[in-house]
């Protein structure tokens, strides 16, 4: 059975028009004027609708072990919350939880397998290099994995060294593979985290008082360094400051192979959001900066200097003893409440998978900051692009799986945790105004989501054997 | 009847895939996976062929009158030569030869009409400011001219002063129209001129030496500055100084409302070109410049601070004393030898409409400068949406005009005045290896050109009523 | 008789040490430790005071004819007043009131050399450029003048074409001179006007208005890039706008000989001032910008982007119906009142010979911005040096001038136009908090100055045969 | 005793004049025109000499143990060496040698003591931070030491981490102290050695292509960012990239207590040296660079970005096996030669601090490139100024200490290895041309060169106990 979406305003990276769009099989197969209707076919009439493809987000935790909890979406609900918000594949980063990665990659597999109800893939993160690690690296290509994150903090936990970073990007310069990067500066986050405490100053501000823009910035400008000296194709995560992106932006200007990512937190938010009585929501690292930041990290996503616009999804409950209903039962998951009398036991992340698209439709595209165009480029082309999936995802071309998103351009709604399907129970935009909701989702021609209606299923989404990244 | 392109490969400036491509009168209808063949529907197999848009070239100067004597190409040979370029929309400048700008729009629709052989639409010259003036620039929206341009030089003849300029460019922001300029110091050149003459240099590199980059980089600036001050669309044309480009980075780096062009001859050639004993061919305004703004410009054109890739197409025989056979018949138009004692009296222009795309495509998407979308970009679908003809110029959605053009890309040849269309004696690129040619070209759906053979006819090019400008 | 300044501590441009000063003649003949006390030796005890070099104040208007009013300090009293504020060297400005600049730089001679009660000098202002002219600028030389003037704006009034100062800086790098720009766009403030008057704009604000600061930091960038086509030492004066100091930064990273100058007012008012009732008193040109402008001239003359602090003295009354009594006589002239219902009509000029030292030690030296040695050097050395009168002016070091004031960095008072001696009825300062006072002033080993009396004459000032100029 | 320098041409860092210069005792007393001659006086005809303040080294290694050898100079002959170069103060570094920095200090007064020749002062490394030494640092102080310097290089030997320097400048910002960083990225120097090595590759050349550049860029930029987050006054020590001091000037311009050295081997050498034969003469780190690094240190010199010009004389024999004879004495101290299998053991560091003020005043000021006052500043007045020994040093001003150096302007030598009075068998400018040489130096009064003759002695030189430090 065939579906043709009739009659909707199609959006890629750089095309707007008006045309029917038929999906045969897992595939798009034609986009037309007054496309025949095939016997057999669904008809969705798409007038005055938005047709997009399908959300990338390549930057989420599910299910992730952190400070004796963890994170509370898992791939199920995490992807089922994605899917409601208009994305239809995922990234997560498999932890190296073995000597041997290899053994790390089987257990991601196994965690996510039967869960899966979006396409995924992992990025591998190294957080212990050795010769034997260095050795593996290559391997992980014909794994389907083409990207490895490093860690600049978290001494003695996540941390490499400069001159391991520079080994693994040695490593994945040879191997065509992308060299993802959490920049800050570890050494003066302990020492101040360190004197904080022995201070008493344990409320949630401490989070980012502890962790300074400053020593983002010059990390930011370290993982450059290294990357010019090595070549490596560098794409550094969740960028937050109007100093790094000012690096990347010099970075790029110069020709090197860097690329840049945000999240939603970082265009709204601000170390004042710590300050509230529930400023635990808000903690997450690297933490929330200052106005002048958050005007430069949109700055960037407008001038494209920022290329991909992801989450960092990593919920956790604001209050993890007062069970939430999902799903028809009852389940509290600890959270946030961990750190009621320490910030550094908060739990680090929040939720956002399924907020991304409808915040930065309603307060970037409606605003006139970016245009529908770049909004499809940075949630779904460019990521697509960057992390080897194109073009099977990350566009509405023939030939292309039929991961698809109907919106309503014109719905209006107050958003908040009531509407967003995360299993947690909080939401950072709570209250904010939408406009411009997800109506219907396909994942490989299969509607999973018609309104507030869930067709998806657990195991329904397929690892993704990623091929070669490009530098955008 | 219709047309089907089979299995070719279609780039966008952001997409590349495999698939047919029908075209339905003057439409394209649909582009999809094995499209059904409707009856009598002539089919083209594409299979190792690259398909794109039809080329933009938003500035050229066709049957311009000039010292005497009249650019050599009108806008049947120039049409024709741009179509065998892949190009299939042309815009050129109509003078401001009569105090009613409308009846200076009437006299340019005369010259065109009979001739045009692709698309075709008008940018009005501004060269002759006066309250009238201003009081009918509006007016020529409804005449499908939303763009005018002015130049910083050439006083006393074109060029309008500082304070005019920012009236044009009120007038413009008003309007909704863009404001294109020539930015060179007029003062500092006259001067040069005068004394060069008077000190017996009369050489072709003279003509580079009284028109000093650093006054073009000077004027680029002013011209931003009154950009900013009236908040007016601006582009500056033909950019080809590593200084300029660079204000225009930092101009929207800042958010400002400007674009640039820049064209083939910028990215190639210098000076030295103009101290060859045939350096007249390279006589055009603003002069060829150093190694080091070559690559400035280039760097600009692939970081996305130049938008549009045009040609200023304005040319000349370079002995017009002797003719050549064009279209079977005998021609020479007097040309470069007018100079031939006097570098002022050496015509200014060169050939370029007709090689534009096949440079661009051999030397900056084969040698990996540009992809394959970028080209698209900057040929065809930026100039259409800037100029406000797109989508029905500019891309190959379903419902754009079907204006197309079928690539080999595998194709090698070496360029030269023989393969080239214009009606001139010479060509700038002669000899030059190229990869990648254009095979067929559609122009609302009616196949032009075939391989070496015109299908084209005078008059069957349609004025373009351009709509709104859009700011990339 | 000699003079001995005992146990105070000199400060030059980069020195500050206690030591004791011989005066003989007219020049400094000795600094030393407990130096033997010559017979017939006036002696001066300095201990607690401060001993800097006289002020050297490059830019003033001594009764400047302006809108059928004149300047209300002549040569005599501007001196005066200069000499009360610390300064024992003035330069203006010649008109270029005769076609034969010769006869111009006589007339100004014969204006100025009765009255000049410091020592003084001339620029010569070029507002007519001709062949003659051009032939008559080597002549300055001889005459002792190494400095012209010209301006980019006051279209048909003062201002020269692009063309015409690129002339007058080529004629001036041949000849060692200093080319000194007044630098706002003249084109577009005309306009300005024209329009602000016909929309019945009259109050003080559309000073500011119609002379935007972006025209100014525009044709500070134009000048600078004449600057680097003629190879000419050019020198900015009464900078006011960050754009602009950013530009002059830009050019003396690059090398230019490019040097700039501030003055009071464009560290402390904005356009704010303008708008108050008695915002006549503000009117000058340039006129006051913003806040931003403010810091962005403070860190310029912080960081040495500036090299000068002058003035541009150019005093009116703002009652010139309302007479003051100066010297025992009452005086009105007519001022600011003139254009009470038209700005256009208002002179432009304010007082500010007298008040520059005071100024700016109290809010900039007392408030750490710069150091008492960058005070004397901005103030008095690098002045002298750029302009040819060092080392007879500009410095304490035995051998030069005997141009002495003597300081009590102590002495607090609350100043206005009661201590300020301008012949004029307001003070910009009026009211504002002072800290560190003028005691004694000696000219030439003369004391013309001590206290609130005056020694120094009418034709006690000499006129400077200036020579090289340096470019700091 | 006093001594007159009569009708010298005296320079300081602001000032040229000429004047006769007393000495009385230890100190300067007057300086003045035709100062009268008081009785038992030594007079000295300087007509047509310069006169300066004696050179101020802030950067020195004598009687260093590096690699089983020891710098062959100690603060005997190493004093003598610099004396002989127009310098007077030298200051260097203490090794972090006992757990009780205190001792350290008392240790390196014993090694200096009774060898120093001219005055000195010390600076102390901190290699090895703890609690204890942190409560030491400030201690220091009252020893008369005001800075202290770390090393981001040199992993498991000399280096700091991040957080460890954090810690050291906040307590030097606590206690008004300095902060001298030699910035290198030790992590990946750390790695290429070993590599290099296991590769064979064991010429001298590695030793610079071990050390990148862009790792020096890096950690100045992680320094400055260290600096800007805990306020500490920063000086960069021999700063020799383009990049670091480009860092250096946007952290200056920012309002940062950011300060810069270089020295006389980074503004004309490059890895070009090291691939000579004797290439281990230029071992020395950081490492000699390229053309364009030379360029812009040069660049950085002129424009004030750096503020001083020090040597990091650390001089070895270049043939440790053949002595040479010194003071009539063979000696020979084993030197490069213990590398020559092996770079990584060639002891780093060269002779300099009696090239220092001889070639800057011939490649520098007689090339135009800086001034006589800008030489003084750069040698003498800025160290002196911000180490905390101004005025007692670094100028000629009455009541400052009578070190003073006479120079011949005019006189021209080949300079080398015979005419440099370092303890060593080579000299890096062997064979340059020389012009302008110092003829005769006092210290404190007493004249301890004059000519090829010396006077100093063992001893002689006094300890600087230094007081407030200046950021200039």
């Amino acid at each position: 059975m065939a579906t043709l979406i009739k009659s909707g305003t199609l959006i890629t990276a750089s095309d707007t028009f008006e045309a029917d769009l038929l999906i045969e099989g897992e595939k798009i197969s034609q986009i037309g004027i007054n496309l025949k209707i095939p016997s057999d076919t669904h008809v969705i009439d798409a007038s005055g609708k938005v047709i997009m493809p399908g959300g990338v987000d390549v930057h989420t935790h599910f299910a992730l072990p952190m400070f004796n909890t963890i994170s509370s979406d898992d791939h199920y609900t995490g992807h089922k919350a994605a899917a409601f918000g208009g994305t239809t594949t995922a990234l997560d980063f498999i932890s190296q939880d073995y000597d041997d990665i290899l053994d790390c990659v089987k257990a991601w597999h196994q965690k996510a397998r039967e869960k899966a109800a979006i396409d995924y893939g992992f990025h591998m993160n190294i957080t212990k290099f050795s010769k034997k690690v260095a050795s593996q690296i290559p391997l992980l290509r014909q794994e389907g994995i083409n990207s490895v994150k490093v860690f600049t903090a978290y001494n003695d936990r996540l941390r490499l060294m400069d001159g391991e970073i520079f080994q693994v990007m040695r490593i994945a310069k040879e191997n065509g593979m992308l060299v993802m990067v959490h920049a800050e500066n570890g050494d003066v986050i302990e020492l101040l985290i360190a004197e904080a405490l022995s201070n008493g100053h344990t409320q949630p501000e401490w989070h980012a008082l502890t962790r300074p823009a400053d020593g983002a910035v010059e990390s930011v400008n370290r993982v450059i360094s290294l990357s010019r000296q090595t070549g490596a194709a560098t794409y550094i995560v969740h960028m937050n400051t109007r100093g790094g992106v000012d690096h990347v932006r010099a970075a790029r200007e110069e020709g090197l192979a860097v690329l840049g990512e945000t999240c939603p937190q970082y265009l709204f938010f601000t170390i004042d959001n710590l300050r509230r009585q529930d400023g635990a929501k808000w903690i997450c690292s690297p933490p929330m900066r200052s106005k002048s930041d958050n005007e430069g990290v949109w700055k960037a996503l407008m001038d494209g200097t920022m290329q991909v616009f992801a989450t960092d999804h990593c919920p956790f409950f604001y209050d993890g003893t007062t069970p939430i209903v999902y799903e028809n039962e009852e389940i509290a998951i600890p959270g946030k409440e961990l750190g009621k009398d320490d910030f550094t036991k908060i739990p680090n992340g929040l939720p956002a998978v399924g907020d991304r698209l409808l915040v930065l439709w309603s307060y970037g595209v409606n605003s006139g900051k970016i245009t529908p165009n770049q909004f499809v480029a940075l949630t779904s082309t460019n990521p697509a692009k960057i992390f080897g999936m194109y073009p099977q995802k990350g566009t509405l071309m023939p030939g292309s799986d039929a991961d698809i998103a109907i919106w309503d351009p014109e719905n209006e709604l107050e958003y908040g945790v009531k509407y967003a399907h995360h299993r947690t129970d909080y939401n950072l935009f709570e209250g904010w105004k939408i406009k411009g909701t997800v109506e219907k989702v396909f994942l490989r021609g299969k509607m999973i989501v018609d309104g507030n209606q869930w067709f998806g299923e657990k195991g329904g989404g397929k690892f993704l054997h990623r091929k070669e990244i490009t530098v955008l």
